[in-house]
């Protein structure tokens, strides 16, 4: 303890020990006053989102500081990114269990600075609290578009593409795998899994992308089935995919291979963060060309159609899921 | 459960029953996205705060819905009118155990609602978990102010003269009662103590007369002898306080005549809500009209000197508090 950290309580001095570093913007008022003041570019408004994880809920009781910093953050970016929207700052509230130490909180910290660094996304502000329950780490986060452009989950148009990024299923499977799951994969197949369900990856390149190219987009994460009908429901469209054409990683096509039955799983289950949006046929090439040079893989897996509802077709049958999207409830 | 409900997963059918109907502004979308949309009036910009309430930290359990919805929304809104901001819109972050049911959600939404529509302060988002601990309610407002014109922390100048709205203390006696404290007291005094400390009351009037004569103010929930330290501290000023000059209410004046150690209680203790500030000497007969205008009665209680420190006197001796300032760390 620092001489002028005696002068504080022990909130006061958790913030100024941990998070002050992190609150570099200038409406962040170093975290010494009760409210930050933040304000978009000329031109543009906010955008914003809010996520929690809860251990033993979102992720494994006992998963590493810095692991679950990064996630939290990562999936409201993930959010963000998919309205279209560049970084700005953040809000976190933590709750805090008895058995947390400064060990953790130098982890959690430091995880954080490192993923606001990266995409010039400081802290503004927050709350902590003790809690006689599981750790919860909840960020809120802001970002920016020029005024009007946030792309909507509404918007899709019947003829409209429907792209998306990277592959899909991988965290649920990860989380299969987490859960004792047994299939014969090489190390790295495993490791891809697992990695996928430990940590969101967000390609910030999208935002613009997205901005300029899509007609409606959101984030992956409670499974694809029923995020892309959530997207339909919301423009009033419908759509049918072929199965085969949803981009699985090596890894996830070698355990489908073996178990045609975690199809499902993959397609419904959560925590992809990869993004789903539809796109004008006009402008698939371009987006194709944005996304290529940013390192990134677009695929398209349907067409927009007048009407109601999503089927995913296996084989010309429409696939039953058992449940059609993720949800806690 | 009704047919349009059908389609929806259990989060999102939680969403759309309780939450939609809060959620007016245009920029919420119907909560059907992923995120809102914010934008301050012209000429102004955004005074964001977070604070959160978990079951059996801030409220005890079993509590009513109600309250606990109202509780939250509050604790917030305090913070924006002690920095001088109209409300604008709110996220709302809920974790629930499994015993939270339907009965209990409609109650809480339905004082959600009710708050927000007595300031303006529509729904424009959030976060629904379930959780295997407490329930937690955590609220992100944001408010308004002419750019540059929120009002800070730190701006005390010596000769500025400390304001109080209200009374001091009555929460933490309130606590104090509700934990067994056994004083003898009138139904009216311990109604109005056990009130003070279930539900803050926010006078909405004062953020337009702060903003417009505070140098300094910050909202009192951790006790007034530790939050006019954190004032002062960051203005880097000093003030003396006699304690006779402090606002009681008779309830509190009847403790503390009965048992003078309870003093300490009322002005360290957390949960007042009410508002300290500093002025300059010039604007304090203004201060005084436009308060007592909107039925607020604030008071003197000291004044700002050059130096470091805040002392409580009594009888001229500095008082030397256990504990200055209310943390649960």
């Amino acid at each position: 303890m620092t001489s002028s950290d005696d002068k504080l309580s022990g909130e006061d001095r958790l913030i100024a020990r941990y998070f002050k570093p992190l609150a570099t913007a200038a409406g962040a008022f170093g975290l010494t006053d009760d409210a930050a003041v933040i304000a978009p570019p000329p031109g543009h408004e906010l955008v914003v989102t809010t996520d929690g994880l809860i251990a033993g809920v979102h992720f494994f009781e006992g998963e590493e500081a810095g692991h679950v910093a990064r996630k939290a953050f990562r999936v409201n970016l993930s959010d963000l990114v998919a309205k279209g929207a560049l970084p700005v700052g953040y809000l976190l509230s933590l709750a805090l269990p008895k058995q947390i130490d400064d060990a953790w909180l130098r982890l959690f910290a430091d995880a954080l600075q490192d993923e606001g660094d990266k995409c010039s996304c400081p802290l503004y502000g927050g709350d902590t609290d003790r809690t006689p329950g599981p750790l919860s780490a909840s960020i809120t986060m802001f970002g920016s578009v020029p005024r009007g452009a946030m792309v909507r989950r509404a918007g899709a148009k019947p003829g409209d593409l429907v792209f998306v990024t990277g592959s899909i299923g991988d965290a649920a499977l990860g989380l299969a795998l987490r859960q004792g799951a047994n299939w014969k994969l090489s190390d790295a197949e495993r490791d891809h899994l697992l990695s996928r369900y430990r940590l969101p990856r967000v390609r910030l390149a999208m935002a613009e992308i997205l901005r300029t190219h899509a007609s409606a987009a959101m984030d992956v994460s409670d499974g694809l089935a029923g995020d892309l009908a959530k997207l339909c429901r919301v423009s009033q469209v419908a759509t049918d995919v072929d199965v085969t054409r949803v981009p699985l990683s090596d890894a996830a096509k070698a355990v489908t291979a073996a178990d045609p039955a975690m199809l499902e799983a993959a397609l419904t289950g959560g925590d992809d963060y990869e993004i789903v949006c539809t796109v004008p046929p006009g402008k698939a090439e371009s987006l194709r060309a944005a996304a290529k040079a940013a390192d990134i893989a677009p695929t398209q897996i349907g067409t927009i159609a007048a009407g109601e509802g999503v089927r995913f077709l296996a084989g010309g049958q429409p696939l039953d899921f058992k449940r059609a999207a993720f949800s806690h409830f």
